[in-house]
């Protein structure tokens, strides 16, 4: 392709794209195909000869928006938010363009440098206790998902806890690692990964609101250590990923402190609502934790991937991940007067994902944000109150920002079976849970377009399918 | 950011990104800035009010390019290629566009089944052996980089070797890993991760072309057993590091298999070449290995982050990195007619990276990306040509494909001050490794548009600032 074809077929990829997201509540929300369907729409052996772009861009609308669930639709209400900004679209560009590799600060200083400025921007909009700003010991960085920060942080506070033994001879056996019963899956997978094992996870009972109880978490405590083991790790949620529970982070913070154990906070998604000053009650606890995470990729309009990782001393962090061969050695890292992100995480190459954080605050604005967030935390408590009304249905979960966790009053095959419907009908998309081991359908409110409308709709769905109480 | 003015600011970025690209030869190799340069150029606190789509772009020029290396650049002979062509810039920006999560089938099918049938077509153009196909047992999955692919496979051989033992108590202890001494860092990176420990690598003695002595292995495999260890995984690099060593895969697959051990073949920039067939003798043996992984992201013109991985059993990679709560229960997933690809990685969240590779394999063709393999390695021999010739330099390894390493006669000093002589003209870029216990100077050729002139100045550079023999 030449730069004259790339300039063509480029613009009219900016107008495809700004076409699909303008038209995106034309779909269905999921895409009502079955395994197989759209592999069958192409070619088994790779292409001979080349097409050219109108081909390509008519391919978009033939074989790949048929076979997506629209994650940019009004109605989607699944999972969590992926939203999208037009500004962090053209991030990704500029950062695709570019086509530089940021492993190293010598590798490119402007990719490493705004990092290192948004990390401390966003700590800034966030609030977050100035121990995780770059200017002391601590600092942040981009990485690509929560589940990485997480691994990242039990890989820190391993490093911490085992003087580094851990790197070396593994010999591990030991560890324990703590969180609530309703914390996410990254956290067993980090522990997996680690070599820390799944049994040596302790699922901590949530008290009625899903939060982790901190008298059970010192219990437990205790236990280990009277067994011989080492207690060295708990992760905390900030919004749970089934019901948004929002563990005590200030009493859990108080026990690490007391124990030595290294915290970690997964503020994933519920984290960028601190963009809001009335929702930063949300990190109480904070200046108490070893390291945070959460991701402009669900709630705050940046494109996926982008996750925020900090930690108030890096120095354990870098003590686990970095490894110097002589073919990385610089000399601007050996004055230590520079930050090479490659030791912050698991990968080595980094793209230059701050551009997309850069252009979103500077074209967009957080007002905007704020805006939106508030828009969609009064829209959840909107559905909230229409749950709390219609006798058909009850609440599984106290309601929290965005999320409302609702049962069908006769049980779990009807709260199923609505479930199943209403996602049929491609109207909206719901995903499903389960609380006290029962059945539970989310609704979350997140899109970057939703407004009150889609979400009348996709409630006006849900009375519509469900039978009577 | 309105669509009216994310296509006008669209159009006009596209046209700047042509621009930068066909421009790039104007500037410095690598930024002669200082650290903190950069990060002074932008506000300490960040923007309380919005800046338009001009005040952005101008700050590219202003800000960005100014402290960036140029991995673009038809001069750039350091590190490895991370050639970026117009077409994949197409592919990511449609994936950004589309703003769509692949982490399960259902969330967005056409997400996997296009990734799917794209590591099936690569197969076919590589000429990977039947087993990695999805046809079979095995599979293959795009991974961010080839870091995590080596992770996958320590994580799948640690599955296989202990029965899933390593994941539930994650007591290993005894774990043993083998590796050529030239072998990428993350390798051991890997092997600290998991939690196996630095000191259950054994790096393996190569020979005079820095390749892993197979005898040598053999007998630290017998030596770990008798010791009472279990040696369980072999990393053999196509292509290592420093000099482009290729370990010789056929002997280390027999002494694999008769010993029972997981084979992962890193062939993360040189693997590429097996796209021309006069290079896929690189991969004999490969029908020996378990895994194996290449980076379009290094020489196939794809966009970073782009790492393909495969494997012959898909059941161990997903024994090790599955886990499944409620909230990601999908009708598909359980008839077990789909993929699931966060099953196939650290991530849980993941984009569209296949759209990248789909729209550069039919806009440029595989043809084209031949070419310039083929033109790569011309010059490459010219340049090995070239050093056999001038008596003050001689070669410090076989070259391979795309790299000469070379040194001055006169020693270490000489070869490092003409390294740092010749990065400061920001003529061309050059990196260092050390072989033998001896400096290096890498000579890399790869970026998408480097001709014979540049490849001609860049030795010319050299020979005018080398002192005499």
């Amino acid at each position: 392709m030449t730069p004259e074809e790339f300039r063509a077929a480029g613009h009219q990829l900016i107008d495809w794209i700004a076409g699909y997201l303008e038209g995106v509540e034309q779909f269905p929300v999921t895409a009502p195909v079955q395994p197989g369907d759209i592999a069958a729409l192409l070619p088994t052996h790779p292409p001979t000869a080349t097409d050219g772009w109108d081909a390509v861009q008519a391919d978009l609308d033939r074989v790949v928006v048929p076979g997506l669930t629209h994650w940019q639709h009004p109605s989607f209400f699944a999972y969590f938010p992926s939203n999208t900004s037009y500004s962090s679209i053209l991030g990704e560009l500029a950062a695709a363009g570019l086509g530089v590799n940021g492993m190293l600060w010598a590798t490119s200083p402007a990719a490493t440098e705004i990092e290192t400025v948004m990390l401390d921007w966003m700590a800034e909009l966030l609030g977050l206790p100035e121990r995780f700003r770059s200017t002391g010991t601590g600092g942040g960085v981009i990485q690509a998902t929560a589940s990485e920060a997480t691994l990242s942080a039990v890989l820190a506070a391993r490093e911490r806890a085992t003087g580094g033994a851990g790197n070396r001879t593994g010999t591990l056996g030991n560890l324990v690692a703590y969180s609530s019963a309703q914390a996410h899956s990254s956290i067993e997978k980090g522990l997996r990964i680690a070599g820390i094992g799944s049994e040596n996870l302790r699922l901590i009972p949530t008290d009625e609101a899903f939060a982790l109880r901190p008298d059970a978490l010192a219990a437990a405590i205790a236990a280990d250590r009277a067994a011989g083991r080492v207690p060295f790790l708990v992760v905390a949620a900030v919004g749970s990923t089934s019901s948004m529970a929002v563990d005590p982070v200030a009493a859990i913070g108080a026990i690490c402190r007391s124990e030595g154990l290294w915290l970690h906070v997964d503020a994933a998604m519920a984290g960028i609502a601190a963009l809001c000053p009335e929702h930063r009650a949300l990190l109480d606890g904070l200046e108490l934790a070893d390291s945070f995470c959460t991701n402009p990729h669900k709630w705050m309009t940046i494109n996926f991937d982008c996750d925020l990782f900090w930690v108030a001393d890096r120095a354990p962090l870098i003590g686990a991940l970095s490894i110097l061969p002589e073919y990385l050695r610089t000399a601007a890292a050996e004055t230590g007067a520079v930050i090479d992100y490659r030791d912050w995480g698991i990968p080595l190459g980094r793209k230059f994902r701050a551009l997309k954080l850069w252009f979103t605050l500077r074209l967009d604005g957080v007002a905007s944000i704020q805006a939106m967030i508030r828009r969609h935390v009064e829209l959840t408590d909107w559905v909230a109150a229409q749950v709390a009304a219609d006798e058909r249905f009850e609440l599984a979960a106290p309601p929290c920002l965005n999320l409302v966790c609702l049962r069908h009053v006769a049980g779990d095959a009807a709260t199923d079976a609505l479930i199943n419907d209403a996602n049929a009908t491609g109207e909206a998309l719901f995903t499903r849970t389960v609380l006290d081991g029962r059945s539970v359908l989310r609704f979350v409110v997140g899109a970057r377009t939703t407004e009150a409308r889609h979400v009348e709709a996709g409630w006006a769905l849900l009375g519509r399918l469900a039978p009577p109480a």
